[in-house]
């Protein structure tokens, strides 16, 4: 996507040296736009600890690179062996929740194994990093196509009429390698032409609507109103919403959305008001294996003071303000999930389709057992 | 209610000198408590318009002692004339909306048109000004009377266990002369050695929960906890609220409740959950005249600056930060109507009823035509 008009991924090789690997730090937005070069392994596990890098999909590719810069590193003797295990290891350390993470150095450490000198291991692993984020982008533009039949749809249906999108978190470009989950369907829109405006809920406690998702709109020319996270069931109660479209950080086999905590209260608010709920995933996020998502995905408490402190822009400075009174507790529960019922479907990079077992299996049978 | 111990009113007469009125200048709280002294009818119009006093009852009590103000600076040919009149229209405009204030200010006209003498007017309205800010904490304790009640049966319920209260915004005792409307069952509660734990809502974007309740909670030692206002689904979700209080700002005669934004979000999770949901209310906040919330009552659009920016303590001073990127919109709307049907019940100064007009003229027979 684009950054003040020149096209940019969240993630990518330096062209003029490939053992530098370049990243947005995007812990300086929506105030600063900051490149960071990185060196080696140890300054990737950095990165994503530390969020410079965040979201599901960006997070497999830098761990993708990560793996990569090890090889770099490696000692000659030992390139596929515990070195390498280590690095897996640290790696997946980084963000010990994230699927993305996992699933990209395993693949990684199959494929390097396969080179027979160290070359060609070092290839291997710079090209396997590459295919890891290609195929984020591959799929992300994917869930574009697909989403945005949807909004063609709506806009036919009011001719013409501007297409207001409300949207949670950030399932952005941001979030991913490029284009974003979904974001896609809003960007392929803007591609063709039709008229949409996107509500980004702020998304308290860490505010990644307010920050990212609105900036990352901004930059593509979205046009867009950031709202506090109470605001979405007014908003459709009086029809200035067509439809809702979230990001998932885990889906079950029968179409539970597990989503940044609030998810749900707009999914109530879109059932109640007849408004059509949506949620954009990669099939690397549908976890095949469990049944019911209230029950069975762990819900991450995080850090009180994320509720209890937040940071902003001051006299150009970023400064980190107290909310609450000193010694008042706070709770902060990072994700809710979304029970089926209320989803009206799930756009995946193979289509979109009912969240349920048999919808899903449609789109992916290989997955029947 | 307490402040750091001792006895304290939103509102009250300098007891050295009548002529100084004291009020807490809510607008440092949580990180300062200020009292300010108020000597001229000017003084409380800056007092109410610049928020140092909020909320339906403080507001119309600090409206009735800013009549009492003006008698003591009116010409004496003029008493009851011209100048008392500037003094009503001066102090309607300070806070258009607020229906309390209109209320107060025309009890207080009334009263003083019964003196005779100046000192004797002087009289009327200082003790008309006391009565209405009595009435106020009548009622609010009445409320609290009644809706303990509720808390209680819960507790019997729990075999003694803590009750989960959840709350939205402020409609504590700051935001009346003592006691709250949401509150006052929750500090009744406390009063009888019930375990209450309060979940406060921050309440994006103005933050009246973690900013007001969470201190005047702190204060009279109510355990709470400040969360996200994404989070109260989810809590209803895994049966860690056993019931949600909230304040109003205009009830209908079908029991359509006008609250701060994000409250219907709230009741439609509780709805979904089965867990109880009260609003509770002085009579003086029912719309008798309007039958449909949704299309009757007009829903304040504030400044979206309120949104962008967010105030808190930082190095000892209160900063204000930037959280969006700097040209990106934002929509502010203060207020959202939740439908009678997602309300359990009204707790008023006269009882628990029904939200319907049944239910509410069995409590207000008055008022059947």
């Amino acid at each position: 996507m684009h950054v003040n008009g020149k096209h940019y991924r969240t993630i990518w090789v330096n062209g003029n040296n490939k053992k530098v690997i370049r990243v947005i730090d995007q812990r300086w937005l929506p105030h600063r736009f900051i490149v960071e070069d990185l060196h080696s392994l140890d300054e990737m596990i950095t990165a994503i600890r530390e969020m410079h890098v965040r979201g599901a999909g960006l997070i497999g590719a830098a761990a993708g690179y990560g793996m990569y810069l090890a090889t770099l590193e490696a000692p000659e003797d030992n390139l596929a062996g515990r070195f390498m295990e280590d690095a897996r290891e640290k790696l997946k350390a980084s963000r010990p929740t994230a699927v993305n993470l996992s699933w990209a150095v395993e693949i990684q450490l199959q494929a390097i194994k396969t080179g027979k000198t160290v070359q060609e291991k070092i290839s291997i692993a710079y090209k396997t990093a590459g295919d890891i984020a290609e195929m984020d982008v591959d799929y992300c533009k994917r869930i574009g196509e697909h989403g945005v039949t949807i909004i063609k749809e709506l806009s036919r249906q009011k001719g013409g009429e501007t297409v207001n999108i409300l949207t949670h978190c950030n399932a952005g470009w941001l979030g991913m390698v490029d284009w974003g989950t979904a974001t896609a369907p809003v960007y392929a829109a803007i591609e063709k032409g039709i008229n949409v405006h996107v509500w980004v809920d702020e998304t308290r406690p860490r505010n990644q609507g307010a920050s990212l998702t609105a900036w990352e709109l901004k930059q593509q020319g979205v046009p867009h109103t950031v709202i506090a996270d109470n605001a979405g069931g007014h908003l459709m109660q009086h029809g200035m919403v067509d439809m809702v479209i979230v990001g998932t950080d885990r889906t079950t086999s029968t179409g539970d959305v597990a989503n940044k905590i609030g998810t749900y209260l707009k999914a109530l608010a879109a059932r109640d008001n007849n408004v059509p709920f949506y949620v954009a995933l990669p099939s690397s996020s549908i976890d095949w294996q469990i049944q019911d998502g209230m029950k069975e995905i762990p819900i991450e408490e995080r850090e009180p003071d994320e509720v209890r402190y937040i940071e902003g822009l001051c006299d150009g400075e970023i400064k980190r303000v107290l909310l609450t009174p000193e010694d008042s507790r706070a709770a902060n529960y990072a994700f809710d999930v979304t029970p089926a019922r209320l989803v009206t479907g799930l756009i995946t990079e193979r289509g979109i389709c009912k969240p349920d077992r048999q919808g899903l299996l449609e789109l992916f049978p290989e997955r029947k057992l």
